[in-house]
């Protein structure tokens, strides 16, 4: 689909912290996260809509910005769409057989969490169990509704791509066949930091992800490792199923979470992770805190 | 929680079609959904509110029925939780261990259905693989947000009850390890004919579900069958995630689907299925129509 930006975050103005506006950063790739983490200055080019989906034109105005929101906001997304096992390392990681066809969970709206500042709150039962996991995941952003779509024109319908974290509490996922309570919780899924236009990232397939905890790398990945491509995930999702603009699709996370290591590399409080898409996305750093 | 009402249904009244009332139907039980079902007139004491969510108060005003909709609308239910494997006799009549704790899948708002005479429409794949079924549920409406909520202080967050068919496409489902995609098309979860508060409603395990594919009972159950009681439920749920009014849960179907049947008694267009609850939340009618 045919876009009028680049690439475009959602912010709250240093100029007016009780504003949330919609521009297109200026600075290159991965800067926009990292320099909101290393405090360094960020600026955007002011656009004159209200959301990113609906972004209007850009004004002449330029707006420091104070903190990075989630590129679209919960009452955006509708229900998040997850597909698990997409990555053949992945699967082979976890033992588990290369899928047929997508296997779809789903996260609530209220799951959507926005880039640091902000943290990931680690609910009791995952402290508990000491289990809290990440998973690295190119999110794929609806803009136009689409169902029944051939694989051939379901990139029409795509408005752009960020970066996402499928926070995983382990034990909760494997004490029950279904996956969408251990991958449900509040702010479970912060994407960010800003969304790149189809027209930036013509073939998602291009892409590479890299998953960084504390620092250390612990996934590196071409998306051409993906077991089903996004066109293939969007056509499939849309099968009986109506895709409003604003839907969030997860595409799966590489090999490397922190239940693949020994001992396993779980998120704790006071951790950060950072997931890096390039070209463009740049990173989403999350950090951690437990619930209290 | 206290509401100011006994039973609402959501309708377009003969007067203006083109508005939705907000009402209390005079009309005892089942009668709400079956009266409609055979064309017999239902009149309702209108609400001063416009949502199930905030009725506001009974006017002096009756209108006459001319289509009956679901009580909530697809941008009040956020995401839909469904419970699998809640009954006992339907555990082992699909011969699944008794779970541990509640398995929860999830459906978009998007799947939410009208009841009679909106047809539920089976999409191109259930066709294909002829394997449309039906689940009878009870389905808890959250009325007051909340999050790690006890057992006990669970059902001051039920704002009410309605019924509601779990709209399943079985070779999908059994294709993937996951069930949202296999039970998430749209209008795959119609919901009615009326929600009933908690005050008519105290506890749910006294509740009676019957299912009846074109007159013929299928499924018939107590709640005491249940594997997990609704406050249970509603406060594992609400562990880490919260629930917003309007959440509605589905609570499990008891045993007597059509795949368990020899043969089969999948739903085929032209079929009509009935979700009985007693007392006072009445009859859920679903026509079935084919995707052209």
């Amino acid at each position: 689909m045919c876009s009028k930006f680049n690439r475009l975050i959602r912010f709250v103005p240093q100029s007016n912290p009780e504003s949330i506006l919609i521009g297109e950063p200026i600075v290159k790739d991965q800067d926009v996260g990292l320099a909101t983490y290393e405090n360094k200055l960020v600026e955007a080019l002011v656009f004159s809509g209200k959301s990113v989906l609906e972004p209007g034109t850009a004004t002449d105005k330029v707006e420091a910005v104070k903190k990075l929101l989630s590129p679209l906001e919960v009452g955006e997304v509708g229900t998040i769409r997850c597909i698990g096992l997409n990555y053949h390392q992945h699967a082979n990681e976890v033992k588990m057989a290369i899928p047929d066809i997508p296997v779809l969970f789903m996260k609530p709206a209220t799951a959507l969490g926005n880039p640091y500042p902000e943290p990931v709150v680690l609910p009791f039962l995952t402290q508990k169990d000491d289990c809290g996991d990440f998973e690295s995941e190119v999110c794929v952003v609806i803009g136009k509704s689409c169902k029944n779509v051939s694989e051939s024109e379901a990139l029409d319908h795509v408005l752009g791509y960020t970066a996402s974290n499928d926070i995983s509490s382990r034990a909760a996922q494997f004490a029950q066949s279904q996956w969408c309570f251990s991958k449900g919780f509040d702010g479970s899924c912060p994407i960010g930091p800003c969304i790149v236009s189809t027209g930036l990232v013509p073939n998602p397939g291009a892409l590479h992800i890299r998953g960084l905890k504390n620092g250390k790398q612990m996934q590196n990945c071409s998306l051409n490792d993906l077991i089903f491509s996004v066109p293939k995930i969007v056509s499939f999702l849309s099968q009986g199923t109506t895709l409003l603009p604003g839907t969030i699709i997860l595409t799966g996370t590489p090999a490397g979470v922190g239940m693949g290591f020994d001992p396993k590399e779980y998120i704790r409080e006071g951790d950060n992770f950072a997931v890096e898409i390039l070209p463009h996305i740049g990173t989403l750093i999350s950090t951690f805190e437990n619930e209290k």
